[in-house]
């Protein structure tokens, strides 16, 4: 499954006052174009920069992956706060394999990080043990050994 | 490390003469678009449609297979004769991991598939055991049971 | 008014075999993305390839110029043969302005030049007096001097 | 000739703060890929948001304009005081033809109009005679009969 939260992922221009918002998500657009094969149920659980993410809508994120059926999540999220979110996920030991994905740029501007992202994301979803992690750079991080490098943009271990 | 071989991931468009032809790879592109932070050589080895490719062809790629020091090899690969490839290598039994992979739509061509994939098959390469496998569509298939639904190309088990 | 014939233009890649094909125009859709507000009606001739463009399709062209209402015609039309189709106008001397365009790369490929072409040739209709023109590489030119150099691709006069 | 004043044409995405900036313009890349066999001088005047364009700013456009040698010149500018700057070029009665375009989305984001506007504008530049003028949507307006509706982001007439 796929929760999604916001974050530069599902970033659009608003032509007309020139500012950058949310409207709907385009992970399903996303899917479609990667020939995306396994049934992935979507859902949108916030549609937030994750600087703006409370700890109510953190709450939200928990509880939805706590009770959910799945076993094998994909987390949508603004890159700023991500390492926040996965380690109160993982503080929780959820027996489940979560990992949350986002980007640097927004997917419909194109050059986008995201796609590949998202790629990387549910691979690591089918094969990673049970656990948090964050996906990111082609790479993956256990929640406990993570953080944005905020100079370079790319995530590093602690 | 990424082997490339061609196929449509790196198929171009000629202007003059209005066909499809290989020039050089994008993978290189690709990963700096998806900020990919591992280190990955990448080496081309074939720059062809996989419909062309012969069995000295193929041996050229498991003979590099076997005698590189990278114990996670990527290949990128015209997804018609994918499952060709697949089975020699993995019946070579060569210790490391090995993950194929393609596109359905040129890189270079705007709505690829191609990103995703090359996302997911570094994914696969890091976390999945010794093996030769496919990763298309979100998927990873073991070399002895997958193969492309000429239909609807898609990939599948056997 | 905007007649389609196809060309380089309105081509795609099939994904199941690897070539080249026509599907529907994307005018229309080119026309919304740029926020063309002038009431254009398109209308589909043909959808061939110009080097494939026989007389009697050149005829059903002449004709429809001929008889339609519009006194503003842009036709888009594969570019090897565009002179020809250009001239064949000309010498009818239709009292109208007619300017000929396309595509050195295909629409849907992401880095086209359709869409510069199509903007400049609809301004084209618009100022030029009556005549045939075509209007490729930023320029425009009268149906009696204009060519395509095959060898770099750009147009010119003759 | 081509003046850059900035606007929406030429705004990035930070991908580190995640606000949009100017950096350099893509006024020259944009001709390259409209395979634009005219030779265009392209220059940098301002690099701003048209809301923050001030009189002085509009001032260093007209003496350039005024001062120039060329005949023809297209200026990129902000859509939302494009008006402005016309008028303030209209009521100079420069004897050349100066046309103003701009975009909606900005070039980098993939689906922008601007492209579309640059073709045209162009155009315009090369058949209207001397006078001001506003590009936009496919269509010109004279400088002393235009206006963006606000509410649809379309120019019109007054």
């Amino acid at each position: 499954m796929i929760l999604v939260t916001g974050g530069t992922f599902d970033k659009e221009y608003d032509e007309l006052n020139g500012t950058l918002y949310f409207k709907e998500t385009h992970v399903p657009e996303m899917l479609k174009l990667g020939r995306c094969a396994i049934e992935i149920d979507v859902r949108t659980l916030l549609m937030i920069d994750s600087l703006e993410m409370t700890d109510a809508d953190r709450d939200i994120i928990l509880n939805y992956c706590s009770k959910c059926e799945e076993e094998k999540i994909v987390i949508t999220h603004g890159t700023d706060t991500m390492e926040i979110t996965a380690r109160l996920l993982g503080e929780a030991s959820i027996p489940k394999t979560i990992v949350l994905t986002g980007a640097m740029i927004p997917y419909k501007f194109g050059s986008s990080d995201g796609f590949f992202n998202l790629g990387s994301a549910i691979a690591f979803a089918e094969t990673l043990p049970k656990g948090v992690y964050v996906a990111m750079n082609g790479r993956y991080f256990h929640w406990s050994n993570v953080r944005k490098n905020k100079k370079t943009g790319v995530f590093e271990e602690i």
